[in-house]
């Protein structure tokens, strides 16, 4: 199959496939998701990202049907129905169906299973990617995968307007992340990231690239830094599970970074390494 | 029928209706809607919900893919499809179908087109009810009538867990709005009202209580206030297109308002008597 898309035991081309009008994500957005990449039929970092998400659904207290191993077994049955084992495997809970009502469903019922996976390579983690930033408006829970993202859309579309690859979110003077992605910047040998508060999301390729710092010997700093920090920055990396440490050239149109491209390669090579061996066949 | 349901031509039982997986509300809750109330098949304020949720599309770029008019011909279809004239009259507007990509669907594709209807009488215009009080840490893009409901699904499960009607939020001090309401005090004979910046939805039913108190004679100031001016006002209003006038007596376990009975009875009737004649047979 080129693509997949399951709801609560269903599954089929995610072209084909429908789902209750009356599922709360149509009304409210009401739920949370996580994705991560497969290769050879490997799901990279699965058990990071079924963490996250049973603790999404445990912050919004959006019962979850199953158990980790439950779900990690459903994850890998969808993703060995595909042709070829590089995917980009994404799923979601959603907070039940009926009529629409803001409280929650009376009930007792559990959460909405939903899986897509679709053919898909990470992209090339030694690329140079162009960035521009926007004032960040979202709410103040985003340390929650939700799907509520229309923020997140917004400045998706303004990154591909204006011939970018993504959008560096500031609330003020402060750096947040990115609009699908974290942002980090290298200083003067020291990696310094956004500490995991309410403004961000805990990315796990982030999680990977602190460990890969650790391992290197590398400083990390996990305050945050401002846009004049991050326009005066040695390098500038922007992580998500699709694209593991992607090094910025250009924010708003002006030349940043490119100042400590060993020191860049190294994390790079840590990451790519840990994912490639993680996925071997 | 006892509740109808219309996705883009097709229509049925909501219980029954299925929608595409790929709808873009399905991963980010990428949509607008409004909603309001018919008596006697008559759609209260219809106009002006039309121009809202036509305001709401524009400002997130999501194409309508048909004139006002044929929306208002729509949905007078569709609720004269009900058994009874009395409904919840709600409709959305949703970002096109396609495979999940943050990016606006490239192929012009236009927006899908929801509508969903139930029996439902508007709430005792009269009625005293409850509030609790929540820290309001919702998107800045609050004017906008969207589907990323999540804040307003967890404070309105926190009013009915303490068995209150609705929650107000605030930002820090400055009370901004309800949940699914918006919110108002009397003091001194004065009408107060937060201002419709990017905090709060413009409401329609705000709107005809700003045209009652002019018509009444009562002084309108459109300034923000704060939860003291809250506590201590000597009337607090709540309102929705469903709930015109509603008068609030207790918030967060405190006693409040229910010092200027005859004026909120003056602007209770006037909306109330300008919803009735406009919905009469």
């Amino acid at each position: 199959m080129e693509n997949l898309g399951y709801y609560n035991g269903k599954f089929g081309p995610c072209e084909e496939m429908t789902i209750p009008m009356n599922d709360r994500v149509c009304y409210f957005g009401d739920g949370v998701y996580d994705a991560t990449y497969s290769r050879n039929y490997k799901i990279f970092a699965l058990d990071e990202h079924v963490d996250r998400i049973f603790n999404s659904a445990r912050l919004l207290e959006i019962p979850v049907p199953m158990s980790k191993q439950e779900m990690k077994d459903l994850l890998y049955e969808m993703v060995n129905k595909m042709d070829t084992g590089e995917n980009f495997v994404y799923w979601q809970l959603t907070r039940g169906t009926g009529m629409r009502n803001h409280i929650f469903p009376q009930d007792g019922s559990k959460a909405n299973v939903w899986i897509t996976i679709k053919h898909l390579d990470i992209k090339d983690t030694y690329a140079k990617i162009k960035l521009i930033t926007m004032e960040d408006t979202r709410f103040l829970h985003c340390n929650i995968k939700t799907l509520n993202l229309l923020p997140s859309v917004i400045a998706s579309q303004r990154a591909l307007e204006a011939k970018c690859d993504e959008t560096v979110f500031h609330r003020g003077d402060r750096v947040t992340e990115c609009a699908h992605s974290n942002v980090h910047i290298i200083k003067n040998g020291v990696f310094r990231t956004a500490p995991t508060d309410n403004l961000i999301l805990p990315g796990i390729a982030r999680a990977h690239l602190i460990k890969a710092c650790k391992a290197l010997g590398i400083p990390v700093d996990e305050t945050p830094f401002t846009l004049a920090e991050l326009f005066d920055a040695d390098e500038v990396i922007v992580s998500s599970s699709g694209s593991l440490c992607l090094s910025a050239v250009e924010i708003d149109g002006k030349a940043v970074a490119g100042k400590a491209p060993e020191l860049l390669k190294k994390i790079q090579d840590y990451v790519y390494n840990e994912f490639m061996e993680q996925t071997n066949a």
